[in-house]
């Protein structure tokens, strides 16, 4: 951020009267420009005893397998918003639709709600973003291209939940190290 | 918005290609401007068969009570920001967190992620932007001087489950009409 996005004045970062944080604030009209994380809303899409996967056409991770998920907008619920990303990504109905888990990506200030439900009538087609979408068992998922460690944990815990016959909401933290090194926390 | 954040230069609004939602879009560098819901993460701490509220020292709501809660910041878990902000409004530190739910607010673009959890060792005390802090037995609650929907909606349904004997997590839409008329769904 070098501008206001108000007044247009140059912005400098400096911790404001009462923070405890250095923000981009504008010393022409006093405006403070708040940066926070953002919401991915993604789905599970069940039917049978299989599971809905869109294969990415777009960066980052072209060519390798997701759930369908994206970034909520601004007026909406996140059930809605998952249940938008499935139609826009794969051409899926939603069905019957419960939160699935919270997964926390702090190195990108992303979190993930994960919500399972079925697929409308099996029925799915890519859309714009995917370059094709399958319907996968356990015994299928192409567990190394799968697109990011929140979608592979996402299905470790599925399919583990599933065969215990209970599903239960999960919170994690999915945190990528500055050497790289990724760290899974389960609570 | 009216300056690009990135160059100075005037932003429209229009739907960028390959979009289907207006964006600020900035024609002389080409950033396109996202803005995305907000998380508020809060706490329900809990002591004995009391629970911790703060009457707020700020607007909006000054006076009235609620849970400990805020904006998540960048960088952050949404557990850690629950507990961070327990610790700024309360003096409180959590113990043995567990997610209670996630609310929707989708006309103020705001999700609320709410964890419940021990007030370690049962003491508070207001910090600077809580005029006071009080444990509440459930007959206690001052039901007519809530600050926000959303903190009534988390009381309510925490009564509910600890009558119960079971804690839930709960998913809920919390939408302000146009007519002011307040509509709450519970999933």
């Amino acid at each position: 951020m070098n501008y206001c996005s108000q007044c247009g004045a140059t912005v400098i970062q400096r911790i404001p009267p009462g923070d405890n944080l250095p923000r981009y604030v504008c010393d022409s009209c006093g405006a403070v420009h708040y940066q926070n994380p953002k919401i991915v809303a993604g789905c599970i899409p069940e039917w049978e005893d299989r599971i809905l996967l869109c294969r990415r056409a777009i960066e980052p991770r072209r060519g390798y397998w997701t759930l369908p998920a994206g970034f909520m907008e601004n007026g909406e619920t996140t059930q809605a918003a998952a249940a938008r990303e499935a139609h826009e990504e794969a051409g899926a109905v939603m069905e019957e639709m419960s939160l699935y888990g919270i997964f926390n990506l702090p190195h990108i200030s992303q979190v993930y709600t994960m919500f399972r439900g079925r697929l409308g009538g099996g029925q799915a087609h890519p859309g714009s973003e995917s370059l094709e979408v399958e319907l996968f068992t356990e015994a299928d998922i192409p567990w190394r291209e799968l697109a990011f460690p929140v979608v592979r944990e996402t299905l470790e815990l599925y399919f583990d939940d599933r065969r215990q016959g209970v599903f239960e909401v999960h919170v994690g933290d999915i945190i990528r190290h500055p050497d790289q090194r990724l760290e899974i926390r389960r609570y």
